[in-house]
């Protein structure tokens, strides 16, 4: 079977980082052409674009990955689609969860590959972590996602204003392996979400969970305050005492206290091998339960004004 | 076909002014049993509880109508469809996104129906604006939903905690007519949320839409402050130049200035006339186009601090 032409929209960080680096050592992959608002080219691809309308006209490209800002994802997604394009898209998905539903309703209209990627879930680890807790109930989960936000988003204002996620946007990760490992759905029971009183997204929230079974400890807590050692840990206890602690983002997995996985972080290697399978199956995969935690959190939380911060 | 026997968890006003009612007049369905935690009984059932555990162990209970606050809303549907019975389900149908969708699985793995309701989408004057409405490109959309939260909420103090939706408790009434009628889905692009200097939900809110097509000036305006005349209207006008116009929160239609229904109120005999149909042929109707609507307005509305409320 012949390559996937590949399209890359919007050449940020992530592009840069990731897409670009992990297409070209992906022989299934072909990248075809990339679209830059501010003008960028790239040396592999065929064709660049500063219009993205160009590069949706070229009807060799299968299937593009959408790594803008996500307020603007929905629209390129849904133009992508009745173009006749597949649709790969980074975390989060969309802007709202409405237009999530859309894209889903567009993709089995138009019979095209629409996928949802949460990086954070592509780790051997998590893999490991989910088999090990299938069919037990969980007794307590204490999810630590403590960062430096000066260190890892210094100058991104839209991260800090109204729909910007502020520290839900380092968590939703926190949330992608939460629901990727957890044996039985988890619901926010309540939230509490720290907003700076001169900023319009939240720099710290903690989540207490319910789930439908039992009555487990179930908690979150994301900080965006975090000097010195940095923390991306999910610690889980099940009711028959097994423990369970994912570190790093999810890339080391210790069980009863031993280290069973450490490996270096592959992510967008699965993802791509994942988004090879989809396309050459035509199906999608749409998973919004990371984006749906994230917006009851913000439905049901109860804000309160904390410090302002500045860069 | 024998009527539906039916219990009613949760005894408060919506049930008193609406379900009893409007159950004791459809002949298709027969009341068998209530259940109320403040231990309240009603004439017309033949059983009483207090715990509605007991009301879920009758086995000839077929189907349950959950009136409760929304916060204990998901505990119960999941126990009765687990007891293997269906469910119908005021608004709004759970206390998260989250939990709907749990209740979306477990209805289709139980093979009962779940009914999610709007009561204000069951106006004749709302199925004609659809009508009306259907295939046109629209130009402008002005929802105006301004009422006295002193009279029509005294002393419900859930309301204003977080979770308790605020302002959207009535809102969602109004976006539950708006999914319904347009022609294309609308998603949240902008909103502003005021919350009272000592409440945790808003008593205002200012929406501006988006669409799939087109550049439609679309808002929506939420306010609990309003005293003397009540507004409950929604305004559209289509791109061709149809105006239309939903007043008394959609009980009248004006098209083109020229009125075109006028009806009492029927809402609930039509959401009973509904579930029957959909408990005779054993479908689900799960609709959270309205919910996922208040969610996004909250994960991606600004917060502005507004005078403190006293009752």
């Amino acid at each position: 079977m012949a390559a996937h032409q590949i399209g890359i929209i919007g050449l940020g960080k992530i592009a840069q980082d990731q897409h670009l680096p992990v297409i070209k050592a992906n022989p299934n992959f072909e990248l075809l052409a990339v679209s830059s608002q501010r003008g960028l080219s790239h040396e592999d691809a065929k064709h660049t674009f500063q219009d993205y309308h160009d590069l949706l006209k070229l009807p060799e490209v299968e299937a593009v990955a959408i790594c803008t800002p996500p307020q603007v994802r929905y629209v390129i997604a849904r133009e992508a689609l009745l173009a006749g394009k597949s649709v790969l898209l980074e975390k989060p998905p969309a802007a709202t969860l409405s237009e999530l539903e859309d894209l889903r309703h567009l993709a089995d209209k138009m019979g095209k590959t629409v996928f949802t990627t949460w990086h954070s879930q592509y780790n051997k680890a998590v893999d490991e972590a989910k088999k090990a807790l299938a069919g037990w109930s969980i007794k307590r989960l204490q999810v630590t996602w403590k960062e430096d936000v000066r260190h890892w988003h210094p100058g991104q204002q839209w991260i800090w204003e109204a729909g910007g996620f502020g520290v839900f946007d380092p968590g939703i990760n926190a949330l992608s392996i939460v629901t990727r490992i957890m044996p039985e759905p988890v619901f926010i029971k309540n939230a509490s979400l720290e907003f700076p009183a001169n900023r319009d997204a939240p720099i710290a929230a903690n989540l207490t969970f319910s789930a439908s079974h039992g009555t487990g400890d179930l908690q979150a807590v994301f900080d965006w305050r975090q000097t010195g050692p940095q923390s991306w840990d999910i610690e889980v206890e099940t009711e028959a005492g097994l423990t369970l602690k994912l570190s790093h983002g999810g890339s080391c997995l210790e069980i009863g206290g031993r280290l069973v996985v450490q490996e270096k972080p592959a992510e967008y290697e699965g993802i791509y091998r994942r988004f090879d399978a989809l396309l050459t199956i035509g199906r999608s995969e749409i998973d919004d339960a990371p984006f749906r935690l994230v917006a009851d959190a913000f439905m049901i939380g109860k804000r309160v004004q904390v410090d302002a911060f500045e860069e």
